[in-house]
């Protein structure tokens, strides 16, 4: 179906079919101030759908959304030492406003930690106020040396929660419980992305915290992509902000703290999971589009049974689109739809509506199939959930296909140049760690040999996922 | 009901009692870099309620959403001399990105003309892909001399719309259909503010504009408070932008361009335009909590019933909160919601459910009523839609007292100390408009006698719309 030379292939070179998908799909451009982006309006669609999943899974785990500013004080992000040498490489500073140099220059926000916290400081003071799980999604902007167009820009669009606790086994806990319900739960269940789970060595820490939990998924060039953290805090800010609570015996204590975020990286860990030499693959569930009604030619009522069968979808609750835009050929069209990915084409021409049916043509897995247009609505309400099922497990095969167990170092290097490496950690331990990083293969994180999340980056027997990453 | 100062009373110092508002109601803060704002997750869910219902709007309206940098490099700015004069005195400039010096410093954006109009000279080529109808959600920074929370910020949350059409007459319409469609209409309907609408005069214009329209609310002190724009921008961006199409007949035609745009300021304008001495008075159709559910005492089975009766109640489609706190006395938990302005509380206690009722206590109009528990879900659906209206209607009886027509300046600035007055723009002219601006009296639209949008600024017969303004 693909017109020829419309993507370079994945095998040839998997970088720039990633950018010719970013132009041919119209997903996003280059911004004009370096490692800045523009995403277009159907790479938002599939961000502003990323955001409805994720926001819902968030409040039903009990956190408010708010707003906090972009612009921090300088001298907040110099209170806590390991976070800014963490962050002050990538920070942008605002020394002008209004016309006038700043008597303090400002911060525009990397994350928030810092400007968060010091409200709750202002808000938390009884164990009444506990706990306190607030969520905001907002830009941030982190300087980028080598950006790439949704996995590292300068600016990007994130959600980040920030919640503060009584005890530490409580925190513990949320950001144990952000992870799997909201991450992992969706990752899985909507983008039908199997990403790995467990915790970051010390040398892959978010600066500030004591333990970083995070996802990571595995591109079709066999690279990890880190999907998401979740942090715990443990009393950093809470002791450099102040942020105590008079406890139920009348004692003053410091909160234990988590953050956790995902952002618009995950597009581009969508585009890398499912794409292939024909272009992106939407899992349904996600899509914006899920259904795309094609009016092959302008014939007698053809463009009627198009809208018809479209209105009838919606009723249905799917979301479809109808191209009737039959001055440009049914072959580019359809060429078109297939490189966005959309997980079904439905194809009416002259003769299908004589003989009353449509054409239905499948993204995953490419399966083509003739239906009575009177059922196909139901077919296709019904497909889709098989369509998404097939995707994950598609994608679980390859994943598992891609990951080998290993015993030494020399292997690991060996595995990681198709896919990922579990080698116990025991083994290879922080030199081995450092070695690899020599190689630019790193450990992606720890988990249990069962791959389920361990209580902690201590526990013993833990086993170390290895990979080259983005 | 409301315990003694807790609120400044308006008719005492209205702005006082604003600020109250704010802190009480829990809905935003004072940021720490001056003019900046927190906003608290009541506030926020206030705001989240408006993006989604003008969403949906803007969405009807053919637009689609996307995503442009925060980062605009000063030179783009430069482009056009109104804009960037209206702009630069509020500027807020990064000059040191990833620990260097920028070669070019970069404004943060305090709207998207430019950045945008520079890619739709890339994406608009041939009359196909006119029109272009985009709109963005984003933060955008204006450094602020007096701010004041949600009115006027240095940074704050909006929406602006940006599209290119191939005549002025389709740029003219559109910006029309935006202001009465998606602006008028939500507003009214949702909001329960009787927005006034017009043109600017040529003083007020957008920088860049040839026509700005506008909605106009009155606020409780008499005060206008700007709640939207939507400009025809001619071609003044497309020039400086290049933005040409090759029309039907092979010859380049640069394009005509409309931008528009709501922001978090319409939060502070629901709080004047319906808030009174007990606190907010939130709309039904937009009240994040419809209904509240209190448990007047933990006695057998009324934490239970409040929880079976918000079940029913959400099943029916009402936006419900359990209000269980029973450590928290009964009266202070009532005074908090009505501060919050929630359209109804519904307060079960022991001897109501002895009884099988419940007591309702209308936030608009302040009435209470006994309703059978098994009537009550059907009944509060029904009697919300009744406050709302109420709650415009009363909007509307209490602008219409405030406005008054007039046929000289001096009884202009009479009747701005209370409210509005209309004069005749052939009488005013732009030397009365300068002569009240000494006053700070302004004219905030120009529109029929009738009330409604003239075609232009030019229309024979319009009526300038006066009064002090936030």
């Amino acid at each position: 179906m693909a017109r020829k030379g419309v993507l370079t292939p994945q095998h040839e070179d998997f970088p720039r079919w990633y950018q010719d998908i970013l132009n041919k799909a119209e997903l996003a451009d280059n911004g004009p101030v370096r490692g800045t982006m523009v995403i277009r309006p159907y790479g938002y669609a599939l961000w502003e759908r990323m955001q409805a999943e994720v926001d819902q899974r968030i409040k039903a785990a009990g956190a408010d959304n708010a707003y906090f500013p972009l612009f921090i004080p300088e001298s907040y992000l110099n209170k806590e030492s390991d976070h800014v040498e963490g962050f002050s490489p990538e920070m942008a500073v605002v020394t002008q406003g209004g016309g006038r140099e700043l008597a303090e220059p400002v911060v525009v926000r990397p994350t928030s930690e810092t400007i968060i916290n010091a409200y709750f400081s202002k808000w938390v003071q009884s164990h009444r106020d506990l706990p306190l799980l607030i969520n905001q999604w907002a830009n941030v902007v982190r300087w980028e040396m080598r950006p790439r167009i949704f996995l590292r820009t300068t600016e990007f669009l994130w959600q980040e929660g920030h919640t503060a606790h009584a005890t530490r086994q409580e925190a513990r806990d949320y950001a144990s419980r952000i992870l799997h319900e909201v991450y992992l739960e969706f990752m899985e269940s909507v983008l039908a992305i199997p990403v790995l789970i467990g915790y970051k060595t010390a040398a892959e820490r978010f600066p500030g915290a004591i333990n970083s939990m995070c996802l990571e998924g595995m591109m079709r060039d066999g690279k990890a992509l880190q999907m998401g953290t979740s942090h715990e805090l443990g009393q950093t800010f809470a002791t450099m902000f102040d942020i105590t609570y008079l406890d139920a015996d009348g004692n003053q204590s410091l909160v234990w703290q988590t953050s956790w975020g995902v952002s618009s990286r995950m597009v581009g860990g969508l585009i890398m999971a499912h794409g292939d030499d024909q272009g992106l693959v939407v899992p349904p569930r996600l899509a914006p589009i899920q259904a795309v009604v094609i009016a092959v030619r302008d014939d007698d009522g053809v463009v009627e049974a198009c809208h018809a069968l479209a209105a009838e979808l919606s009723a249905a609750g799917v979301r479809v689109r109808v191209d009737d835009r039959t001055g440009t050929g049914f072959g580019r069209r359809a060429t078109d739809w297939e490189l966005k990915g959309v997980p079904v084409r439905v194809e009416i021409g002259p003769r299908d509506l004589e003989q009353g049916q449509a054409t239905l043509a499948w993204r995953v897995g490419g399966d083509k199939q003739t239906v009575a247009l009177t059922e196909a609505a139901s077919r296709i309400e019904e497909l889709l959930e098989a369509a998404q099922q097939r995707l994950f497990d598609e994608a679980v095969a390859w994943r598992d296909a891609h990951i080998v167990e290993v015993a030494t170092t020399e292997e690991v290097r060996e595995a990681a140049a198709t896919g990922f490496a579990r080698i116990p950690w025991a083994t290879l331990g922080p030199e081995g760690e450092a070695a690899l990083a020599e190689d630019a293969i790193t450990v992606r994180c720890l988990q249990r040999p069962d791959g389920s999340l361990p209580l902690g980056d201590d526990e013993p027997d833990l086993v170390a996922v290895c990979g080259r990453s983005y």
